[in-house]
């Protein structure tokens, strides 16, 4: 190792991500990566490539989550660990997820190019279906490599075409053989988009969540009665759709309602039958309610239940919940934390402490290791959209970051 | 003609309607009949073979419209024309539309068989796409004939698979080489279902409407901004479906805002990218507004405009409106709603006035012809659902009430 200061290849970083997004690329600029998709499939492939590249030895587990693993000096030692995901949102960006994973790819490259031994093994890692919108829940690979989610169960979740997750894996070759249980991780970091305006806001570079939100998911199907609009009358009416903008306004209201950190959100909706001539007869709405206070999220959603029972009762229209999904906050391991905050300082980059909105693998990593998270700016606080973009700039910076934190990490902690 | 007075044959009507019930049928007891589908195809060539089994003179038009002619004593007068459409809802109901073409088949077989002769010729008839559920608008081939939709342009519709009207007609083999162009009418009856609960609330069978309802149908297209729904603070969000909400309430609520007899529907909704953490870009929903009353129309729509403009501008979510179909109100001719009235007390019958919330392809022959109607109950005033219901017994009284008009009509008039 010469004197100058270790650094990523800022270029390269760049040139990989350009790679990933030609695969499944849109139209307006973003990409369309479903989890288990053709489009997966060939990420993976690249992906596996470039690991082999720089001498990583490859397992795929059950599950589809592929590791990486470099030596250390000290194999007997618990590893340090990095990645994020490859899959995408319907209409995703060219950040989100694929970020993380190539940024630890050039960390490893950069370390692989100057020949630099770390006292504890490293591993890459792309978890399997972080987003979740072909089959939900999200973050299902590191939640089952992690003990919080049942194996057969993922297997079994289905797309809207009917297909499951587990045949689906293993048509495009990623059901693995190693298994998809933890084992153990000395730390885990993972670099990510900010995906929210607060680090432009703020004019910075870097942030240091200091954990990540509580989640709840939830569904809403509300029963109606469908008719011919034009001799039914509007008294007696049960209309199911009048009844869920309602309960959508009540959901948009909450936050304001309940004060303090919250926001709630409803994404997607079906109408049945949705003529333009027919009443109609059944709506099916999805939730999400997020907050870094759990109690916060138990009570909105209390209240957001009343709401609904209110709305369902004054228009005729049966509603049954159906909670799908919760996960608690998760405070990151507050010395790793410090360690991305130091990290930064020396970089110059002054952390901006925050607080993840969004779901990330590193939930449920933080809950069996040490875990912390790297944030870069999204430019006008975009994501899940085309539309998502970081500068260039900022990506080769968190990378430098994460590069730090784990020669910190793999060798003096 | 025996001293016995002429009635149609209520079994063989019901028979008719439970054949046609078969073409189509869907699982929860309705039909699924959508316009130039296979199944409108098998049910109009039954149609065909049950107007050669009595003698018709059937004729083809260039929209796909079947007529079947029966001859007068003087065939130079103008006919008295009958029928409606087999053409249903996706998930509709075994009475809309066919009844009519079924009650008038009944009263054609009924004449045949007791070689009863009128004055001027009769006509049957089945007007393509009344619902306009695949291709819009509603009324089609009635519109065309009656010289007030162009024949290219209807040709030129697409269903939402990219199906063009035209191709579709010709692939089911039913372009017909027929001019479709208006001929003189003496007079125009049409048996139809109420699809209303007004005659089951005042214990009436026979109703007689005074005409048709104006409609407006308006397509409205909200554009909001994508993002991750959980970094981003609910203030500075552009939610294109909360904006939908409050729109589709809005629309809800103009009925009584507006005083005066006035219907307003939300039908169907699209959303996009609808997935459960993406903030809704862009929706799109359709606007039905009907009333008896032409200008209340037009004061509610511009009333409802305005409500829309506000809430787009408070949401930040620019909206764009189409107005895509507009009929005024249509009298029937008070001579031939006379002589249903009259009918139905000779039959001992005391027929409900009202009007007809729904269009049907008597609204376009009422431009061109003399125009009655002759409505019976719809059991839960239920249609457009596979619950649509009516009894056998008022479907036979139906169609002796249109026998008794076609007699009066065709004979004395």
């Amino acid at each position: 190792m010469n004197a100058e200061p270790l650094r990523v290849n800022g270029k390269r970083l760049r040139k990989s991500l350009e790679s990933m997004a030609r695969i499944g690329a849109t139209p307006g600029g973003g990409v369309s990566r479903l989890a288990l998709s053709e489009e997966d499939r060939e990420a993976r492939i690249l992906f596996i490539q470039w690991l082999r590249e720089i001498d990583l030895e490859v397992t795929i587990d059950e599950m589809g989550n592929i590791f990486g693993k470099r030596s250390g000096r000290n194999s007997d030692l618990a590893p340090v660990m990095s990645g994020s995901h490859v899959d995408s949102q319907p209409m995703g960006g060219r950040f989100d997820g694929i970020l993380g994973v190539m940024g630890m790819l050039e960390v490893l490259r950069t370390l692989h190019e100057h020949r630099v031994e770390t006292r504890r093994p490293l591993v890459i890692v792309d978890w399997t279906n972080e987003e979740g919108s072909r089959f939900s829940p999200a973050m299902m690979g590191s939640g089952v490599w992690a003990g919080i989610l049942d194996r057969q169960w993922a297997y079994s979740r289905m797309d809207l075409g009917g297909k499951q997750f587990g045949d689906e894996l293993e048509r495009i070759g990623f059901k693995g053989t190693s298994p998809c249980r933890k084992w153990p991780v000395h730390a885990y970091f993972e670099l990510h988009i900010e995906q929210g305006p607060l680090l432009e806001r703020e004019k910075r570079i870097l942030g240091s969540p200091e954990g990540i939100v509580g989640i709840l998911w939830a569904d809403a199907y509300i029963q109606g009665k469908a008719n011919q609009v034009g001799p039914t009358p509007m008294e007696g009416r049960n209309d199911a759709l009048c009844a869920a903008a309602e309960m959508i306004l009540r959901v948009n209201e909450l936050p304001g309602k309940m004060g303090g950190n919250l926001v709630a959100t409803v994404g997607e909706i079906q109408n049945y039958p949705n003529s333009r001539n027919i009443i109609p007869e059944k709506v099916r709405f999805t939730l999400d309610i997020r907050s870094w206070d759990d109690d916060l999220i138990r009570r909105a959603w209390e209240e957001v239940k009343r709401d609904f029972q209110k709305v369902s009762r004054r228009r005729g229209c049966p509603i049954r919940l159906e909670e799908i999904w919760r996960v608690e906050h998760a405070p990151f391991a507050p010395h790793l934390v410090q360690i991305v905050r130091e990290t930064g300082s020396q970089l110059g980059l002054e952390a901006f402490s925050m607080v993840s909105g969004a779901g990330h693998d590193a939930s449920y990593m933080n809950q069996i290791a040490p875990t912390a998270m790297i944030f870069v700016p999204s430019i006008g606080g975009r994501s899940h959209a085309e539309a998502e973009n970081s500068s260039w700039e900022d990506c080769e910076a968190g990378a430098n970051v994460l590069l730090k934190c784990l020669l910190e990490t793999a060798n003096t902690l």
